[in-house]
């Protein structure tokens, strides 16, 4: 059954807004998902809202017709609301059809089976909301399994981080831990390589990956810990060729991630 | 000389505050910049500004005098304003001690010389000025000219753009142009290699760079325009492993950037 709501006070339309905020989505144990393509990625990949809120517009899309359908067989509860509306429990001028409700997964390290894929990354105090999305994006492109996030990094359920992932926050997976606590798990799992400016790194074409590894990108400002890049297996660096010595985090990654799969599969 | 300005309403730090409108940028011929250490780089690229704001904290590091100094030699109008005060000019809790005012420079197509550097990017309709700072410092850590921006894309001074260039724009140069204007100065001044998902696409490491190339990415959304596509030399693609068959195009600008430097630079 989907329930006309033309209202901002209604509960379940403040109840969606709200998970724009960080404490909020903690205490729900919800974040929020929006755009008619990356709530398929996450009915693709098995995920279904808690609950749903689609424009009449996107409820007459055929995706759109699957993921209420999909939703209403999982009891979920699912509004139709107005574009205004939409604008206003997004926060978009331009907001798509549809968001949607998630349950926040368990992001302990147990949940991550290392030899599941070919290489991991692992961000030590990511900041920026947007970077954290955008190298879970890049990890769906290259077929890896997923950002385990170390220390102080930004929420990756937070909407920025979820609308950057663009639907690879339901297709790969994440982890939050301590940096202590990941190099003790992370031993005899894998190979460490961070990614590092200063040191004894090698150029990242001279690495040779092997899999499982784990791919260890240091904070937007500060770069890797030298305590950190002490316990790595090996430390890469990228040619810089600039005035400023310096690349975007997700960015680096990406450049890394290719290297690493182009090993895994040559040409 | 330095002025002590203490009041949001003092005619200069409006007018500083007033960069983040496109409107005024336009109007003004000027754009902001933020923080130390990306004045330091345009100063070092011979860039001054016409109006300075610093914190007294940015005056008492060397850098920050050796700024002022410059600034005042070339007759900026230099202003000391309160951290508090900066925050009101950028718009950020946690600004840095320095913000600028700098002539945008002429952008039209013929400033640019393409042999000066052995790839250049060009972005169709790119809409995020978050990616176009990112692929300004990209251009600048691989050594690319800079960026070339076709048809409705969006302000490469606008803050967020600026930001994102981490300096990259005062080091790289930047022009806006039509499409078609393009690729009418284009001809037979470099090879012009498309990014794309479709059509006659080869793997991208199968993809022989000459100098100079010009690496040609599509909008956020759509991709290269069909007709684009077709006015292209070669047309490379990333693999993709993923469910999402998607990158964001500062990340595919870069790992094709690096591709190219590997092939210009051997290891």
């Amino acid at each position: 059954m989907i329930l006309d709501v033309t209202s901002a006070a209604n509960p379940s339309v403040k109840r969606l807004k709200s998970l724009s905020d960080k404490k909020t989505r903690r205490l729900e144990g919800l974040f929020m998902a929006e755009g008619l393509r990356v709530c398929t990625e996450a009915l693709e990949a098995g995920r279904l809202p808690s609950l749903l809120a689609v424009t009449p517009q996107a409820e007459a899309h055929p995706l759109g017709a699957r993921l209420i359908a999909a939703s209403v067989a999982a009891r979920a509860q699912v509004m139709r609301v107005t574009p205004i509306l939409m604008s206003r429990i997004t926060g978009k001028d331009n907001a798509g059809g549809v968001a949607a409700a998630y349950p926040i997964p368990d992001t302990s390290l147990s949940q991550i089976d290392p030899a599941s894929a070919p290489i991991w990354v692992v961000g030590e105090n990511i900041r920026d909301p947007g970077n954290i999305g955008t190298m879970l994006r890049t990890c769906d492109a290259t077929g890896a399994g997923g950002l385990i996030l170390l220390d102080n990094s930004a929420d990756p359920f937070s909407v920025e981080a979820v609308r950057a992932s663009m639907g690879a926050v339901f297709s790969r997976q994440v982890a939050q831990a301590g940096g202590a606590q990941f190099f003790d798990w992370a031993r005899g799992k894998g190979q460490i390589v961070g990614a590092a400016l200063e040191g004894r790194t090698i150029d990242y074409r001279a690495h040779k990956f092997t899999a499982p590894s784990f791919l260890l990108m240091g904070n937007e400002q500060a770069g890797l810990p030298p305590e950190y890049a002490a316990r790595c297996d090996a430390l890469v660096k990228l040619p810089m060729r600039g005035t400023a010595d310096s690349l975007n985090v997700a960015v680096c990654a990406a450049v890394l991630l290719y290297q690493a799969l182009s090993q895994f599969e040559p040409l």
